[in-house]
């Protein structure tokens, strides 16, 4: 369906292929990461009182009142704060804005797929550098000449952590180019890199309200670094659409901002089911690569993948698979409810 | 504030300046072409009823119950639809999909000023074309060899319209490249060229619901076209952003659309107030374009705009100007409400 009014670069260009969202009564969806919590109520409330007649307006193109919340909530300044629509688009924005140099960039051969096409977006080339066994990021391998790094900690579809001592080695060894650690799960348990941004201004992090703050229907993304940084960020941004957020996204966000308690208790419910999920798959024979995440990366050892998922879905239970060298023979199963994740080791149970 | 980590194609990058968001009450702006009216009420009872747990979920990639709507509203196929987060975006993506050609694209001297931005950022080469005198758009000047053609129909800031008869001829002329018709305006007056895209497979057009639609604030834009260039437009998203329009924007857009009695009337108020205010500033010596929009575009006979719009400004009253040859003395007035436009006419008549 090529046609001669495309740009000859799209010919090639093989987009990312997000998590399916089936339109299934009952499922039990354990796909794509979501947090299987509401949002904090205070966006409920936000949503009941928002008054309709300022949506005729253009919202804030910078977004001010939720950078301030989130410099303050970080404890950084507000331009050190960059805000997309989604870390996928932020993500795009520091491919453009960064990652266009003469040498390749380097990220890991397993990582988040979404970074290999923005190098094919943006003609940038990238060295994919093997992760070690068990699946860790040796960022020792890294100290390479690069025209940047990326890497997500933790890692997806893994779920590993590194450790801040090892990022900040890198940073210290790495001072010609960029890094950039995407922190789409940290909250989750791993530890955050974004004091180094204010040490290093060599150091990009960037994060998401999908998935600990529950609220991927409202797209809201971050980035924290130098102002530098992330004065090259705005410059694309204002480059390509001026009001990236609209206003009941950036209002939402600030509303579960304001409500730290509900978001620390939500955490601590997920890591718990997460343990509890866990140790019942390990005792079913399963491998489980350790998580810091909201899911679990996981092998049964003599059962195929593949065969697991298609019996999970004959069951209404969707996770998701991989068609990949290393990993081809791994399910990431995200973390749902305590109950869901009961139905979910009572249907194992029966299967295996 | 450059520094090494930037993709040296940044340095030179400048980027697209939004009309001002002031925040200062008892303002009247008519700055930015916003509707003075409130959405459709429908968009206020979605936002109560909506169920807040459903934000925890990734919205739907391809925005398919807003694109149906649409198709139906247009009277085309849903193939035939593209959703972006904003026109801005539609028209971001549009520019790299198809206007990375070894010709110079064609577009007006004077129009919206962020074509050139995306030009820049994506590296393309535009020639610009002369208006024709009182600012008409003559598109047999488009009629040379190029890589694409880009015009706004209404035009902005001018406000004037083409008849669809010259588009067509442009359209069998120009086969070899794509013509993008931006619409943003065209519900004020225009005629819309959708009924050409099902005829001519190099006719692109991209609408909003930022004006006419009075959600400015939601962020919603889409094209319409053959399939195969839709294909491109989605090759390019899902090389981006997954996820482009969140829910609350998907869901409100469609409730808009269903809605029609009310859009209907609210145009038919903006087009009234635009023939009195027409007729208002006519009689203050001001000249005055033409107009098919929510805006216009006016010079008076012997005081320079600047020094109006100063005026104005302290009466808590902003407008656009645009420091660019040829326009620099007109200033671009957004149609308020009735209310809101008498008292621009008192200001103006005590100045003048």
């Amino acid at each position: 369906m090529k046609c001669k009014y495309w740009s000859k670069q799209l010919f090639d260009l093989v987009p990312y292929t997000p998590g399916e969202q089936p339109k299934i009564n009952d499922l039990i969806k354990l796909n794509t990461n979501e947090n299987p919590y509401p949002p904090s109520p205070n966006v409920a409330q936000l949503l009941q009182q928002f008054n309709i007649g300022d949506l005729s307006r253009y919202p804030d193109p910078n977004s001010a009142l939720l950078s301030q919340a989130l410099a303050t909530y970080h404890d950084v300044e507000i331009d050190n704060i960059f805000i997309g629509n989604g870390s996928d688009e932020v993500l795009a924005h520091a491919f453009m804005a960064f990652f266009r140099q003469d040498k390749p960039i380097l990220m890991p051969d397993i990582s988040y797929s979404f970074y290999t096409v923005y190098c094919d977006l943006y003609d940038i080339q990238a060295t994919p550098i093997a992760l070690k066994e068990d699946f860790e990021i040796q960022l020792a391998d890294y100290a390479t000449p690069n025209g940047g790094i990326i890497f997500a900690n933790p890692n997806a579809p893994t779920g590993r952590a590194i450790c801040l001592a090892e990022i900040e080695k890198l940073l210290q060894v790495n001072q010609d180019s960029l890094v950039i650690v995407d922190e789409a799960y940290v909250d989750f348990g791993a530890q955050s890199a974004t004091a180094l941004t204010q040490k290093y201004d060599n150091c990009l992090v960037v994060q998401t309200f999908s998935k600990s703050r529950a609220l991927a229907g409202l797209r809201i993304g971050y980035a924290i670094g130098h102002p530098r940084l992330i004065e090259a960020l705005e410059r694309v941004k204002n480059s390509f659409n001026s009001y990236p957020l609209d206003m009941l996204a950036q209002a939402s966000a600030v509303a579960s901002i304001e409500d730290d308690e509900y978001f620390k208790r939500s955490l601590q419910t997920i890591c718990a089911t997460r343990a509890w999920t866990e140790q019942q798959l390990t005792s079913l024979g399963f491998k489980v690569i350790p998580s810091k995440t909201n899911f679990l990366f996981v092998a049964h050892a003599s059962i195929p993948a593949i065969d697991i998922m298609t019996f999970l879905r004959e069951k209404k239970i969707i996770v998701r698979h991989f068609s990949k060298p290393k990993i081809d023979n791994y399910l990431r199963i995200s973390i749902g409810t305590e109950q869901q994740m009961q139905q979910l080791i009572n249907q194992l149970q029966a299967f295996l």
